[in-house]
């Protein structure tokens, strides 16, 4: 017979609620007395038990927890006492049996097999049992920054979901990834509110929220951070491109990328140049990075933007074409007139991607290149993470950055830029990147990779690998750091099996460490499960289950349509070039106007004050 | 016989104490009881009288305020007391008398008498009693925002002291303006702790405070206003120099020269040019325009730091020559080298001003004109000010300025611009200012005047003249905006009367209004008393007191030795252009890389969400 407790809570502000119930089921042929007691915070079942010797006390405890946005504490008191109940009529095999089923299949569709280093591997199986736990039950809300780990950053959202695990889950786990793009569209009557605060059409998601509310107490840092809607689309796009989900997108995700270039569209303006021509700009925002803030022109907000803005008008066009019923639903709905498509696709045309010809890179933003280099290599250890040591003020006057910007988008809209643009632009922003953010470390691995910096690669691979588990960034305590556990995923498929998945296409391009034999992994692709092996000289597909897939590995088509495996032949593991050392040339450099680039460290002299006046 | 009640309060954070006292005097021949009570926050003095026809009741009251940074109140009670009990042995006639000489002294050295214009005479005699009763007892405080007016801005003290009241007490009262300068002697301290947060050399004076610390919650609008620094060493500069008070520049000034330098040559920084030059910048400050934050190069800052650097090094250098003992004694206790001379002497001459050869102006900052212009003109008028319709980052983006910040440049360093590029940056910053701050209008009025603009100063003096009387800003309500009524002498002064007194060489370039048969002003200049007689086609000046002046009047010399009035011919009162109107061509122009400016107002669109989607 269960004794049986339930305590409820009401978060103040957002009126979320959430109820807990036990059970507690006592065998045992000692006498006893069995004693509820409820305080307002807490709950207590004690036993008080007339213990005899060699007569075996057996105590089992079933825990329930509903929460919701809205339905008042007492009806989840109900659902958990029905929740109690069947777990008191079903019994605690069954739901012993159902855990594991579960947790066999997502090892199944979800281990990453690398052989022959045990302690990697054992990482690497904590980082992907991290996301099984904050992800599985997401369900329609977001993913927390700390999932269910701790109470660091206030369990808000942020757009790492996209960006970071909305693609581990579109090949691992393709129905979460669609309940977490869900989340967003149930936003979007908030963000289109908060579109209108910023005095702009369409919807602005929030940079970090609990509710759909903006929640970010500094707006430089926070709601200037624009590229959260791009990041939105990117992840509907990813998600449709590699589910071949279409009704999902035909209905849900079309209004969210309607409302997010027309954001783009509104926010951008366009400027008649010299010759004529005319160019699409984006200023007042702040990218990725949050070392730089409210700047024109950030790369990564421009090159996201565009891509936000074509993937919307080619929806829309693809719908028109194939489902009127649908684009007229989502065209009505929204008030789209067909002007709109037209602008869009300009807008992303004639979108400025600044270029440096003289330092041939891109700068992060259009006055980036003017500060000075903070010299990180003669900043003392002590000083980091910078934002806590210094003001803003002082960070914001030089080239220093927190986490990858320019470099997230060689990643992320990879094939807009040759292999050489990419080289040259990791190895000028990765000699002034601190890694203050967990984002950082994961997504320079995967672009180390690839422009040949391997080792660096593995070094940064292993900074997000262990960045809880070795406590590197000193606030585990917090909770753990899903986004960086989703990057190291993307470090695995997309860094060293050197996967990319531009506009559907599946290539792979593979980077695979020199310390390990092989790697071994399964995907989802369009419905279909697949394994990859990648060895040193050759890599092998199977399809597991579905409909055939192609991929292109370094060019060569692909066919993979069988238990059979296909092999194909590698020849060697790209290029390696050394690290850069801390010494990397970029200063002494000139920029475009032909001025010298210096490095130093911000802080004051000690004035002599009792010294020699001269 | 006095019956005497006190109360006593002490400020939460900063501990600054107040305390009042009040005695009440009866004479009557009626019966009464008096009754005295004290509560919390409550003094009370009742009187029950059986009055009786025929017999007067003559009730007569004191009341002392004391207050102090630290002082207890118990001991501001016994100052209170003994004020009092001066009060009852020497009585009121007395104290009558003395309010009475201070005010005919004040009119005398204060008033400014404008002829034919009853109503502007009486709004400016208001606003020098506001200045009067401001200032007056500000002793070595500073100066409140709202004088002793009302609770707005909370008592803080900003640079508006400075620039905006300073010049008027040194022509006016200058043992007051040495009293406010005294104040931000006394804030050394802090402001050098407060410069090191900032991770600066020197001393950083607060954007706003109430106790030497930084009380600004919002830094892009408030601590990075560095330019304080050079507001405060300009107007010690100007006390200096129209004073001739070299004593307490020795003593007491030094130091804050030196220290504001020091923050300059540390926050700037050096660059190599193309050809080898070496130019001095200044990164990542707010200038006094709010509406654009944390920019690069912003011309009001760079052209005040130079003055402040090259004034920081003539002192010194001044001292070393002429009171070695005094410079021993500044350069001992800050640890002064000579080489941070050789030093502020090179940022001086290596700051940069960017000028912009294309459209001939000085651009606000770096990037100020690759924002495109705030449409005003088809700005609605509940829309201003736009920064509590607009969010920050909305108005960021756009060319539009809440206040003179170029065009203050132009005034207060007005001897480092033609009189052509100060026409040029008028006519290009004039229409794209809000004027939503009220420190605006009247520099604006001062700058047209000279640029020929005439009735458009009159227009600027007429909306500084009235924002309170006229409640032009809605908050009157909040206190008194006493900066521009420091202001609206220094129109009349500056602006009407032409005067100019760079590096303490007077000159005068008068602008008399057209409506205006004369003006006429007392000044004090080094310890000398002269009056200034303003009319169309002549000025005369006269010595009252003191040792002989010099002025120039549009390039003659004027000696100014005697009670004699000195009569200068005037030719006119200068050129004279129809106003600008609100369609001044600032759009279409290009700029240097040749695009084209626009002008919009950002608003979004009316989405018609159940029109046609064709």
């Amino acid at each position: 017979m269960g004794n049986r407790t339930a305590l409820g809570y009401e978060t103040t502000n957002s009126g979320m609620t959430l109820a807990v119930g036990t059970d507690h089921y006592i065998e045992t042929d000692n006498e006893y007395e069995s004693i509820a007691a409820a305080e307002d915070d807490l709950g207590r079942q004690i036993y008080r038990i007339e213990a005899q010797q060699g007569r075996p006390i057996v105590m089992r405890k079933a825990a329930v927890y509903h929460s919701s946005r809205g339905v008042p504490v007492p009806e989840l008191f109900d659902r958990c006492r029905r929740t109690l109940d069947r777990v008191r009529d079903k019994g605690f095999g069954h739901y012993w049996r159902s855990q594991r089923e579960w947790l066999d299949d997502f090892w199944r569709s979800t281990d990453v097999v690398i052989s022959g280093q045990p302690a990697i591997q054992q990482a690497v199986r904590w980082c992907l049992l991290q996301l099984a736990q904050a992800t599985a039950r997401s369900d329609q809300h977001g993913i927390p920054a700390k999932g269910l780990t701790g109470s660091g950053y206030e369990g808000h959202y942020f757009w790492d979901s996209e960006v970071y695990l909305v693609p581990f889950l579109i090949y691992t786990a393709p129905r979460v990834a669609r309940n977490v793009l869900r989340f967003r569209v149930g936003l979007l009557p908030q963000a289109r509110e908060r579109a209108r605060v910023l005095s702009q059409e369409g919807a602005l998601f929030p940079w970090r929220t609990i509710n759909g509310e903006e929640a970010s107490a500094y707006y430089a840092a926070g709601t200037a951070q624009y590229h959260i809607d791009a990041d939105v689309a990117f992840a509907f796009a990813k998600y449709r491109d590699m589910t071949g989900d279409t009704e999902f997108m035909y209905r849900d995700g079309a209004a969210v990328l309607v409302e997010t270039a027309r954001l783009w569209a509104d926010l951008g303006f366009w400027r008649t140049e010299r010759d004529g021509t005319r160019t699409f700009h984006i200023h007042g925002v702040t990218g990725p990075d949050e070392y730089t803030t409210v700047v024109n022109n950030n790369m990564f907000t421009n090159v996201m933007a565009r891509a936000n803005l074509a993937s919307a008008a080619n929806l829309m066009r693809e719908m028109q074409h194939l489902d009127a019923a649908a684009y007229h639903r989502v065209a009505d709905s929204l008030g789209l007139r067909r002007e709109e498509m037209n602008e869009w696709e300009r807008c992303a045309k004639g979108m400025v991607v600044p270029f440096d010809e003289t330092l041939e890179i891109h700068p992060q933003d259009d006055v980036f290149l003017q500060g000075e280099l903070w010299d990180l290599e003669n900043t003392s250890p002590d000083k980091y993470p910078l934002l806590l040591n210094y003001h803003p003020l002082v960070i914001y006057r030089f080239q220093v950055i927190k986490q990858a910007d320019v470099v997230l988008a060689l990643f992320l809209q990879g094939d807009q830029f040759s292999r050489e643009q990419k080289r040259a632009d990791f190895e000028y922003y990765d000699p002034i990147t601190t890694g203050d953010s967990t984002l950082s470390a994961v997504v320079q691995a995967i672009v180390a990779a690839e422009v040949g910096y391997q080792d660096m690669a593995m070094e940064y691979f292993r900074t997000g690998l262990f960045v809880d588990l070795a406590d590197l960034h000193s606030n585990a305590r917090d909770g753990v750091h899903i986004a960086s556990t989703g990057g190291v995923w993307n470090a695995l498929v997309y860094g060293f099996a050197g996967m990319r998945d531009y506009k559907g296409h599946m290539t792979f391009d593979p980077r695979l460490p020199r310390e390990w034999p092989s790697m071994d992994f399964p995907l989802r692709v369009r419905g279909s499960s697949i394994r990859v092996h990648l060895e040193r000289d050759h890599m092998t597909f199977v399809l597991e289950d579905g409909e055939p897939v192609e991929v292109l590995v370094r060019g060569v088509e692909v066919h993979i349509a069988s238990r059979e495996p296909v092999r194909v032949r590698l020849h060697g593991q790209g290029l390696r070039l050394p690290s850069l050392d801390a010494s990397h040339p970029v200063t002494g450099n000139r920029r475009a106007d032909g001025s010298v680039i210096t490095a130093l460290v911000p802080e004051p002299h000690q004035q002599d004050v009792a010294g020699p006046t001269d």
